[in-house]
Order: C-alpha cells, then sequence, then structure tokens
C-alpha cells in the first residue's frame, strides 16, 4: 500500500475531475481527500487528492498524462521528510521555533543546514546538531557574497525549500532563478503596505492601528513574488515602533512556520504571481 | 441552460466521486465549484457540486441516484430566493443587519415576515414593507402561545428557514420538531460556555478575557443543536457585564448573517450534531 | 451634578497628573475614569478624564488653565449628542449600519441629514425620517459641485462630524480644510497598501490572504489623514475580487461604525498624522 | 536614579489618583507610565505607575503608605529578572517557546528549573543549560509525589513564579496554596467550556468552529482561578479532534508566553477570581 499526493494543474476544460477520478477509480484507489479549485478569469484548474492503494508511482503518473490535456502538469509525490536549509541573519524568534517544530516532530523536513551571514547564532543551533556555516558579508561585494552562499547550499543534496527566518539581505535576480519557487521568506509587514527597509519604523509613522506578516515565495527580490500566508495584529498609539517590532515577532514566527507547513506538504500551486492553496 | 446545487452525502466507499463526475460528464455539465469531505472516523461522504447545462433536474436526479448507493441522501437544487421569518423579541441589531442585507440584494431570501412576542419593532420592521406579527405571550402558558405562534408561521406558504434572531423564548420540542433542522438561532456566547440565562453576566463573572457568539440550528432547546458559525472578541478588565453585552451585539450580527447565508446558500450539511460547511 | 469629558494635551513636563488631579480634589469631583499616555518620542501628553460633581463648567476650564503650561490645550466636554452628516454615494451597507445603530440608541449622535451625490438611497433613508439631500455632480465641475455641498452642508447647525460612510469623489483641500479633524472617511482597504482606485481589484492581483479597511479622519485627500481604526479578515485564493470585495463591506461598516463611536465619545486625540485613542 | 514600579489597589474613594501623583510630585518623580481602573461594581480603585528618580524604595512606600487608606495595598517594585521554575509533562511547545523566548531576552525571567515527571524532555532542555529534575509519580500516591515537587522546588531560592506549561497532573489545594497566586496554567481550552480531561475531544464532539487556549492562575485546581489571558483560532469540520490538539499547541504557546509576560511585569492584579491587567 502506497499514499501518493497527486498534483494537477491544467487550462480548465470539462471532464478534468471526471477523468482523474476514473483512474483513481480503475486502479482501485482511495481517495483520502480532494480538493478542486477553478479560477474562472484565467480559466486555469488545480486539483490536489491524496490517496492510497496498489500502484506503482510511474504507472499512475503515466496514466494521469494519458487522460489529461497535454499542456497538464501532473505531480505524483510520495511523503517523505524534505530537505530544507534556513537562512538568518541575527534574529532567533523565527528560526527558534521553525527548530522548536523540528524537535516535536511536527514538520516534514530534514533541516540540513542552517546559514548566516553572522556567527552570534551558532551556538544556540548547535544544541540542535544542526550545521552551521556562517558565510560573512564583510569586505565582499554582493555578489562574491552571494556565490559563496549557493555553492554551500550546492554542497548539499537535493535542497526542497530555503527559508529565509529572517535572513535580512537583499537576494539578487541570479540567487532567485537558482532556487525558483523554492525560497520562501518572512517579511516583517502586512504586504504590499511598508515595502523596503524598517517597516515597523514606517508603520509607527504611518500611524497604523495593525501590523502584521507576510510569508511569500522570492521570485524577484525580498518583497515581491506569490504569498503564501499572513496574519496581523493589534497595535495602539502606545506602541513604540520598537514595541511594534517586538510585537510583530510573534506575527512573522507564525506565518513562517505555518508557510513552511504548506509547502513541505505540498498544499501550495503558483501562478501568475499568486498561490493557491489546498 | 440551467444552473444546479448537487448536494450528496452518504456512506463512504470507493469510487463516489468517480460515479458522480462521471454523471456530470455523460450530460456535459460545468462543474462551477466542487467540495468533497470525507469524515474518515463516522465513515460519512459529503459532496456539494455546482454545475450548469441542459439537463432536466428529475432526470439528473434519477441518473445520480441510479448509480449511488441506496442510502445516499441527493438533492438537486435550483438557485432560488428561499422563504424566511424572523423571529424576534425587544433588540434591533440582528434584525437590522438582516434587514439591511435584504435590503442590500445580498440575501438570496424573501423575508415573508417578522414574528415577535413584543410589538416595539413594528414600527421599524414596517418601514421595509415586511409583515410584522405581534403574538404576545402575556398571559399565555407556553404551549398555547407556541401554538399561536407556529399558526401564524404556517399561514405562510414554504417556509425555508426561521431565524431566531435574539428570539428570548425558550422552544418547546414540539416546535422544534416541527422545523426540524430549519430553525436558525443565534446564541449569545462562545457555545458551549455560558449555556442558560444572561451569559454576559456569567461571562463577567467568570473573568473571561473573551466573549463570542454562536448560530447554531436548533435541535432541542435553545442552547443545542449543530453549530453553523462561531466568533469570539477580546475584552478587558474594563468591561462591566452590560458593556459586554453591548459588544457582543457586534459579534452576535455578524455571526447570524454569516450562518443565515451559509444556509441560503445550501452550503450546510448537518449530522451527528455537527455541521459541514462548504 | 454634572458630568464632564476632561481633554488635555500638553508638551510633558513633570507634575501634569498631580495638577490635575489637585484640580478634581479641590472641587470635589469624582473621577470615573481616568486615562494617560505620553509619547516619548515627541514629548507629548494625553489625558482623558470623565468627572462628575457640582462645578461649573467655565470654572473647571478656568481652574485647570491655570495651573498647566501655557501650550496645554484643554477641553471640557458635557455628553451630548453631536450632530453629524452622512455623505454617501451608493452602498448602503455602511449607511445602513450607521442607521441601525443610531436606531437602536447606541449612538451619541443626531443624524442631521444624509447628502449625495446619486438619489438612488433616497427611499431607504426616507424611512428613518432623516434628511437626503441630492446633489448630482452631473455635468458640474469638482469645485461647483463640492461648493454646493459644503453650501448644503452649513445650513445645518453646528456640525460636529461629517462620516463618508462610502462616499466616493475625491474632495479638495478646500473642502477639508473647511470641516478640518471633523470629517471621517472609511477606506476601503488596509491603508496603506492598495491607495487610490478600486483596492479590492488591486489586492486580487497581488494575490494577498488579507484584506481590511481603515477609518481615518481626512486631512489631505481620502487616503490620508489620521487613522482611527483598522480590522482585517482572511481570504482565500477562492475568492475573486467582487468577493473580496463584498467580504470587505462587511469589515468597512464595523470600522467605521467603531470610529464614529469613539469620535462621538471624545475618545481621540490627534497630532502629527497620528491618534491617541483612549 | 532608579526606576519602580508602584501598584496600588484599594476600596476606592475620592482623591486616591491626587494622593498618589501628589506624592511623585513631590518626590521629584518622572511618570514614565500610569494606569488606572475602578470597577465600580466591587468599589474597588486599582493603579498601575512606572516612576524614576532619586528616592529610596523604603522612603517611597512610607509616604504613599501614609497618605493612602488603612486598608490599601502598596507594592514598590525594583524591575529585575524574577526567578521562575517550568512544570511540564511530555510536550515541548509551551516549554519550547518559553525557551526560545528567554534566550532573546524577551523575558524579564531566569529560568531556574524544569521539573517533570517524565524525563523524555530532559535532553532537550539540558541544550539550554537548565537543571532538569524529573521526579516520577509512578507507584507514588498523588501526596508524596506532590511533596516531592514541593521539596524540589523549595530547594530554590525565592521562586516568583511557577510556569505549568502543559503539566497535565492535577495539583492538590496544599500544592496551590503553598505557591498561591504565584502559579501560572495554561489550559488547552477556551475556559470555561471543556473543563476537564481532553477538552480536544469534547470540542470535537461538540462540533464547535472555534477553538482557544486560557492562561489563569491557578488557585483551586487545574481549571479555576482569575484567567490572564484567553485566544482563540477557527476550525472547520475538516479537524479530527487531533487537528485540533495540533492546531491548538500554536494558540496555547502564544497564550501562555504573553501571560507569563505580564506576570514578569507586574502588569496583573487579581480580585474575586478576577485579573485586572495593565
Amino acid at each position: 500500500m502506497s499514499q501518493y499526493r497527486v498534483l494537477i494543474d491544467a487550462n480548465d476544460e470539462k471532464g478534468l475531475v471526471h477523468k482523474v477520478s476514473t483512474i483513481f477509480y480503475d486502479y482501485d484507489l482511495n481517495i483520502l481527500s480532494n480538493s478542486e479549485f477553478v479560477d474562472k478569469q484565467s480559466n486555469k484548474f488545480f486539483m490536489r487528492s491524496v490517496v492510497d492503494g496498489n500502484v506503482d508511482r510511474d504507472e499512475l503518473i503515466n496514466a494521469l498524462i494519458k487522460v489529461l490535456p497535454a499542456d497538464a502538469s501532473v505531480k505524483v509525490i510520495t511523503p517523505k521528510k524534505k530537505n530544507i536549509i534556513l537562512m538568518v541573519t541575527k534574529e532567533i524568534h523565527a528560526l527558534g521555533d521553525i527548530l522548536i517544530r523540528h524537535e516535536a516532530g511536527e514538520l516534514e523536513a530534514n533541516i540540513v543546514a542552517v546559514i548566516s551571514n553572522y556567527d552570534n547564532l551558532e551556538s544556540f543551533v548547535s544544541k540542535f546538531n544542526i550545521p552551521y556555516v556562517t558565510i560573512s558579508h564583510e569586505g565582499l561585494q554582493r555578489q562574491e557574497h552571494e556565490n559563496k552562499v549557493i555553492e554551500a547550499i550546492n554542497r548539499f543534496d537535493a535542497i526542497d525549500f530555503i527559508v529565509l527566518a529572517k535572513y535580512m539581505r537583499i537576494l539578487t535576480p541570479r540567487f532567485v532563478e537558482t532556487f525558483e519557487n523554492r525560497i520562501i521568506n518572512i517579511h516583517h509587514s502586512f504586504l504590499p503596505a511598508f515595502i523596503g527597509a524598517n517597516p515597523y519604523k514606517q508603520a509607527y509613522d504611518r500611524g497604523v492601528k495593525i501590523i502584521g506578516a507576510t510569508a511569500h515565495f522570492v521570485n524577484n527580490d525580498l518583497d515581491e513574488g506569490p504569498i503564501i500566508a499572513q496574519e496581523t495584529i493589534h497595535v495602539t498609539h502606545a506602541y513604540s515602533w520598537k514595541d511594534m517590532q517586538r510585537a510583530g515577532k510573534d506575527v512573522e514566527k507564525v506565518v513562517l512556520s505555518r508557510a513552511l507547513k504548506l509547502a513541505l506538504e505540498d498544499r501550495i500551486f503558483t501562478y501568475a504571481n499568486r498561490t493557491v492553496i489546498f
């Protein structure tokens, strides 16, 4: 008995559910859960099914491809721990939340390494027996530094996701292309408000009554890319921007961990700078 | 071209989605949206599809019944305004919210009448050209009063839902059975906390930091039955129970209107004192 | 026995609370509630006290002015219904919510009139026996139209607040100056995200997972000015921008009514494009 | 220059703020923040001020006692790290959240020890260089076991708070009295709903749409005592009770950490099974 996550996206047309469910039926598969969505505006169809039964993965893929339109994307995934790398700068909260969840067995992930441009979190991370790689940016040009980071990442096998757990450096398009749709970032604001430097200071200056955080895939720069999860909390006039920053950390870690979990469970489709989340 | 909402629940078995989607495919129907859920614990399958195409309603029902197990419940509903009766006592907020939404065209409903045991909201309701029926309970025994209410309701044709928009009298089992799964109540607390009289007073006495409201179908008495929607808000030590009551009204009206909308759009299944909501 | 709301703001210095509370003590006043806040960054002190006792209003003001620094602003307000004008375009939800609250006696306000550039809400507003003034903008230049609106407002005595309950026209600086810090607007987005036209369309295009609304005083244009209240709700990929707009209405009305209530109860201080809210 | 937190509660009477602020003024103290609350129902007055200046702590206390009524409680606290003991059973999430915050320097606390009736979190806690004391309850009567726990606690000096971070054993009245108003518990439900064993199972069975968590002081048993903080999250029909339990952990840790922070900053007054929180 094998369990598979079947992910399909295609241009919408009549009969897609019928075709897929007929394959499941023919192979005598159990449907454990099933979600579909059609975006009428862009005429796109999305489907995620979790099935179990006695069928070879390749056979299932081939059967699905045969009945589905040529443009359809078909993925059949065997649930297993994904390899992730965490990148941080100096702050512990988002990193710590992921490490605790990992320790608790909540995440379908192997944390392969933590990479930072500073060494100040090394002793903390070492407690968890996770390799910590410091790649200082001091005295290096942006591209030079980033090349070293890419090299470090590539030294590890088959990285599924790179999680920017408050990594405070801007990434170049080259980096982003190298790991397309595999970089998850937490932005410390309710995007698209307060793009850019020190969003809490900006939020304070605007006198907002709510602050937030946004987890998203990175496609161009740190503030763009398909949004995965967002959350907000109320603040009052009594919050200085430092208070907002402190309170914001609690939202940041919640949102990043939520997004990571969705990614690890193969629940996210991306298209047109958007996500579909099942 | 007709649009239908297809609602199916059945004991779960392999192939249900396949069977239903095959019928849709055979009749050349467009699937506008599709939701499924299997409750593994009770082995129950639920499905709600919105389809359009050229098929007679009876024909579609028969085709579905033919392929589905004998125990399956199949409903094929043509979207149209449902007839509802609102019951109130003296408070305007929940009633008013529904009337404004009705006025704005937000609700798939005809408000056939408002029934109350007091006449104090009559002039308000009359502004909206909706019949207002006062059935005073003064000097009547509970059953006598309720019989008059049932009579009044039955004078109107084909009532789909009775909405207790802060109707503060206890209903007898007879009333509830007469309109089974068609009575929607708003309870002014986060059920099951603070069942019974004056929940805000109870909440104040317990020193809670959050209050809430619960919309549910009524099956036995005012505080039981499958929950449709709940919402909460924060309160502080500075709230007297009157303040809680005032703040609670905002939650009550939001929750009741949300539940009513779900009911009008045929999005609710009930089983085992629970709801499945698509 | 009179009740007063005492509102003081001043540059912060030692002894302000002492001086004010000594006056209250000397006049044998009861302090019903008391709130203070010091913004360290700008060195500003804010205080709102509700007191009752036997003292003449002018005498109390003079006593306070005498002990407080010359730059202090001192207001002693006798709680009473404030005169407000609502301005709308075509949508009923925010207007309706205020009218129902007014009907329920929740607002310390007389709704003196509703002014619109369309007549389509006239019959609705008339039900509440509130004057409805249609001032069409058709064929008029912006300034001409606005002059007519200002004239209409000035025909009513002593307007405390103008509430833009989804008034969809841009106001000129002249209008804003005429009613400075007395215009409350609801903006249909979580400001400062999605400033400008059709924020829900913008939000949809950005693929956000949360939408919101912002109530604020208007000082320059429709999207600026001190924020009074904000609220957000979650949306999913399944929301079209029309769905977001529909869901957003519920947030808009909640936020606007909350802001109006705060204003009517004299709970808002403004400074430096910010609000302090007690 | 010293900073003090001044906490006063007393039966309410005219002039209390005046008397306290006069003392602050006489000693030339700076008021950094100031909060007051009068519970009219019970006629109780609460005040928390943060002041700095050049005054001896004892002198300030004596000055305040002299002007305040005899029944008043006066505390003058020098901000410093408090000593806390964490008690756990087997779950890591609430404990982990506190340890990470401690590591980040967010908490005004020394974590003196972690005490558990199991040893399975020992290796985790040891990473943080915090003593871990296993006191197994196997083969012991409740009172015997608890005596050993009390002994273990008393071996450490001057414990300010005992934090039950998912300590799943019932405490006897003797334990509770020993550490009165110093035990903070997280209850894995929105109290007072679902008191007792396995609240998530209870919540599932009732078909709720919201679950929550409650942090409170323990005064009698695990489910009673003044509530400090509560939080809720939405769940759907698709949540099994195990899913609720998993989702609930995120709420539990947030609420417990929030409550602990309030306690460490001396922001909580308790009376009549309620809290006032500044």
